[in-house]
């Protein structure tokens, strides 16, 4: 079943269901995906600070009001709880579980926080003739841990993670336009070309995610990366983290061109 | 004595030592200035929330720690208690002094917001040839009270305040374009035309500021405004705020071209 072409709030209600499990890659084509985040009020100060401070790895499209799960603006009608196909439960920064609805899990001081995702730049970049190498070869993105500290925020700190796509250099100034459009979403490059200058060791063993050809004639380009505050959140070891899975998003009403706007 | 070629770091030390309590306006060109908000803790999440959720009329440049009355990145050294000309201090809503010196009212639990200032983008309209009417008639930019709401966060409601050039209908167009490239700075108007459209019944009336001349074949333009965050907080009748007193900004180190990028 192609879910390409489906509305945003059909594909929530499928996977509400528990019809639909799988990744969310490829759904719902020109709509935003976001990554999740669910941390008790306590710690929300201090990560919504954090966002704040650091809007290139960690855009913040929506915060849920405390104990609610419904949004305002991103995706209405949407229940955190049941919409995206599998969450992970961190209990002091371990993996503690996988669900498919985390309803039974839920408390009344939980605060969602909702964080743009490079799938929506992507759609432009191919649009313009810009090859998106992990897309051609039917892997996840790599990405990497970097040196490039973040600010740091209260119990939060530490540094930036980025992705990476290679691009013939030719075509290297004409993606930094096409995201710089795009800030909500993680934005422009935030290095290109020397990996070893951001902390990088080998790019054929990326922290995250799958290793990509880079063919002759290309540099590798470094984007902010939406894993940097999930990142940033095991390290405070919180007693309790709802995240969704890595892949399995939520599929938002936002359409990704007016993420420019 | 002429400040627009003077370096922030001085002016501010200048302001510091009691040596300038005026205007900020016109000193360090090209350098942004910044709205203040202080607040206790206890109110700190949910403004932090109302801004995210309001980025156009609340822009944050920049938020403190708890307690510190130094920031981090726009004013490297600055003392937010002593470097603006003029504060004032409310109390549930009301005046209750102005003061050049706030360090004996600091409480441990103050953060300070910092909010970007259309200041910033009036250069670029003017280096473009689009005037700025206020400018041109030495008066305070009108601001108007209007019906669009803003989204709500915890205690904090309310509408948007807007402030309002008018322009010949040429150069509006280029006017939009100018100021979209800074959304940290309010960015592009929210309205272009209609001022009962938004709630505002007489122009030459504005609820805030100065009324300017708006000449045969102008149409008022509306930006969001930093007006905004302090009437809404001033709504929520806090024990106690202080602000910065209007036109009495923080020069920050920030370059306004680098509030594009």
């Amino acid at each position: 079943m192609d879910y390409s072409k489906a509305k945003p709030a059909e594909v929530r209600e499928l996977i509400r269901e528990g019809k639909l499990t799988g990744q969310t890659s490829g759904m719902c084509d020109g709509y935003a995906q976001a990554n999740l985040v669910i941390l008790p009020k306590a710690l929300a100060y201090d990560f919504l600070l954090f966002c704040q401070r650091n809007p290139k790895p960690c855009p913040l499209l929506e915060v849920s009001d405390v104990g609610s799960r419904l949004l305002h603006t991103i995706a209405e009608g949407a229940d955190i709880a049941t919409d995206l196909p599998k969450y992970r439960l961190y209990r002091k920064g371990e993996l503690a579980g996988e669900y498919t609805d985390v309803s039974e899990l839920w408390q009344d001081d939980f605060v969602s926080f909702l964080i743009g995702c490079s799938f929506s730049f992507e759609g432009d970049l191919l649009a313009a003739d810009v090859p998106v190498r992990q897309i051609e070869e039917g892997k996840n993105v790599p990405m990497y841990d970097t040196n490039i500290p973040c600010e740091s925020a209260g119990v939060f700190h530490g540094n930036m993670v980025v992705s990476m796509r290679p691009l013939p250099h030719d075509l290297v100034p004409k993606a930094v336009l096409i995201t710089g459009q795009m800030p909500r979403v993680h934005g422009a490059p935030i290095h290109i070309g020397a990996p070893e200058a951001i902390g990088i060791k080998d790019l054929a063993h990326p922290d995250y995610g799958d290793a990509v050809t880079i063919r002759e004639g290309e540099v590798p380009v470094f984007w902010p990366c939406g894993v940097t505050p999930q990142n940033v959140v095991m390290q405070s070891k919180p007693d309790f983290v709802i995240t969704h899975a890595p892949g399995h998003m939520l599929i938002t009403d936002v359409k990704n061109v007016n993420l420019k706007y």
